[in-house]
C-alpha cells in the first residue's frame, strides 16, 4: 500500500464537515483517541485548526492524531476508496442504508483488502448536503430512539468508532482488563464439611423445626451458599462465623483473622484446624 | 411489578455519582434520550439538578426523563434488584467483569424477569470508590484502547445506551430508516440489449481492437454495469447517453428526458421506441 505506519494507514478516516463549534471537534478527537481511530480531515470548519478549545476538549488526545483541514468533502475524500456518509434522515438517494455495526465490518473488510476508508459526519445543525452524501457509497445511520433522534456529533462519532473498536480486538465481551484472579474455588468436600458445621451449629439451636421441614430447609440454605461458589479463604471466613454465633470462638486478638480460623480449634471432627 | 409505565420500569436506570460539571450530565441525558433510556439518578452531584447549563447541553432531552437527586449510591441502588458498576479499571474485588455488550444483555435479561436493574458512572476525574464498585454486582468496562483509556462521562453513558437500545431493536443492522425504495431493478432482457446497443456503437467506431480481444472487452464492460444493478430508468437513462455519444440523439428539448428516451427512435432492433 504505502510508506505510512501501518496504524495511520490501517484505521478509518474520520471526516467532519463544516464543525460549528471547536468543542465538538475536541470531543470527537478524544472519543477517536478512545477507540482506536487516528486520522481526522476536518472539512472548512468554522473555528480552525490548531484550536484552544478544540485541544483542551481532546484532553490531549490529539497529540495522537493525525489531523488535516481541507476546502471541501471532495477533497477529503479523494485519495479514499470507500466512504460512508452518516446521515440521521433518508436523503433522497437510493445508497444502501447501513447501522455502526454493519459499517465497522464493512470498513474492515475494506482495508483487509488494502483500500482507504472514511466515515464522513455533517454539520451539528442540519449535517450533510444530498450532494455530500452522494459522495458517499454507503448511508452509515445509528439507531436512535425516534422520540429523540437529535444525536451530538461527537456522541455519534463514538458510536462509530466504537464499533470499530470491536471489530479491532474481535470480541464483543472483549474487556480491556480481566476479572480479578480470584483465590482457589473451594473443593466440594470444603463446602460440605461447612455445610454441616452450620447445619450442626443450627441443630443445636433447634432451628429447623418442624423436623420434618428439616431435609427441604437444608437444602434452601445450601442453595444460597453454593450460588456464591465459595473459594477457600471464603470457607474459611464463614467457618469462623459460624463459630463465633456459637459462642465458640477462640480467635486469638494478636493474629490475623484467616490465620487464626486454620489454627483454632474447633468441633470439626476433621480435625482442619491442625492444618496450619 | 408496579404501576409506574412500562417505558420507565423496563429500562435500566442510568445512576451518575459526584458529577462535576453539569454539562457532563447534561450530555448524558441527551444520549440517555437518544437510545431510549429514561431514568436518571443524580447521586450528590455538585451541581445540583435542575440546572440550567445542565438543561442547554441536554437539548431539551430533561423533559423526557425522570430525574431525581440522592444523597449516596447506597440510596440510588436500594430499589434497584441488579446494578452494574462502570469503572475503567479493576479494582481490587473479585466481581464478574463485562464489556457493554455483554451488559446489555444481562440487563435485559433481569428486565425480562421482572427485576429494577441500574448502571452506574462514577465521577469525571477518578471514578468511582472501590466501596461503591462493592456496592454493584459486575463490572462493567468499556473496550478502549490502552493508548488512550481516558473516556468522557457521557461518552462512556453513550457505549452503554447505545449496547441498550441495539438490545431494544433486537438487531444490530437496525437501522431508523430503511434504504430509499429503488425503482424496480431492470429485467436480464432490458439488460442484455442495452449491452447489445453499447456493443453495437462501439463495433461501428472500431472500439473492439484487435478482434481476438473483443470476447474479453465484452466480458469486463458488461462486468461494470452489472455490478452496479441498474434500475429500468437507469437502463433507459444509459441508452440515452450511448445514443447521444453515437450521434443520433433525437430528444426534443420540450420534453421530459426520460420520456423523451422512451418514445424517441433509435436504431434498437426490438423498437423498445415504440413502447410509449
Amino acid at each position: 500500500m504505502s510508506a505510512e505506519p501501518a496504524s495511520f494507514a490501517s484505521s478509518p478516516v474520520v471526516i467532519l464537515v463544516e464543525t460549528q463549534m471547536a468543542e465538538n471537534v475536541g470531543a470527537a478527537m478524544r472519543a477517536m483517541a478512545n477507540f482506536g481511530l487516528r486520522r481526522l480531515k476536518l472539512v472548512n470548519p468554522r473555528e480552525p485548526w490548531p484550536n484552544e478549545k478544540a485541544a483542551a476538549m481532546s484532553s490531549g488526545a490529539f497529540r495522537l492524531l493525525e489531523i488535516e483541514t481541507v476546502a471541501s468533502l471532495e477533497e477529503a475524500v479523494r485519495d479514499l476508496n470507500l466512504v460512508l456518509a452518516t446521515t440521521a434522515r433518508a436523503h433522497d438517494i437510493a445508497k444502501p442504508v447501513c447501522s455502526p455495526a454493519t459499517a465497522a465490518g464493512l470498513l474492515a473488510a475494506s482495508i483487509d483488502r488494502g483500500e482507504r476508508v472514511g466515515v464522513v459526519f455533517g454539520r451539528e445543525r442540519w449535517g450533510l448536503t444530498t450532494d455530500e452524501v452522494g459522495l458517499a457509497d454507503q448511508i452509515l445511520t445509528i439507531p436512535v430512539d425516534p422520540a429523540f433522534a437529535s444525536l451530538n456529533l461527537a456522541q455519534a462519532v463514538v458510536t462509530v468508532a466504537y464499533e470499530w473498536r470491536k471489530v479491532v480486538v474481535g470480541d464483543a465481551a472483549w474487556t480491556p482488563f480481566p476479572e480479578k484472579e480470584r483465590s482457589p474455588l473451594a473443593g466440594k468436600d470444603d463446602v460440605l464439611r461447612m455445610f454441616e458445621h452450620l447445619e450442626g451449629a443450627l441443630d443445636a439451636v433447634e432451628f429447623f423445626r418442624p423436623p420434618e421441614k428439616r431435609a427441604s430447609m437444608v437444602r434452601n440454605l445450601r442453595s444460597i451458599f453454593q450460588k456464591a461458589r465459595l473459594t477457600e479463604q471464603e470457607i474459611r471466613t464463614l467457618r469462623g462465623v459460624i463459630a463465633a454465633l456459637e459462642g465458640r470462638s477462640t480467635r486469638p486478638t494478636a493474629r490475623p483473622y484467616g490465620k487464626a480460623l486454620e489454627t483454632g480449634p474447633g468441633k470439626d471432627p476433621a480435625g482442619e484446624g491442625t492444618n496450619s
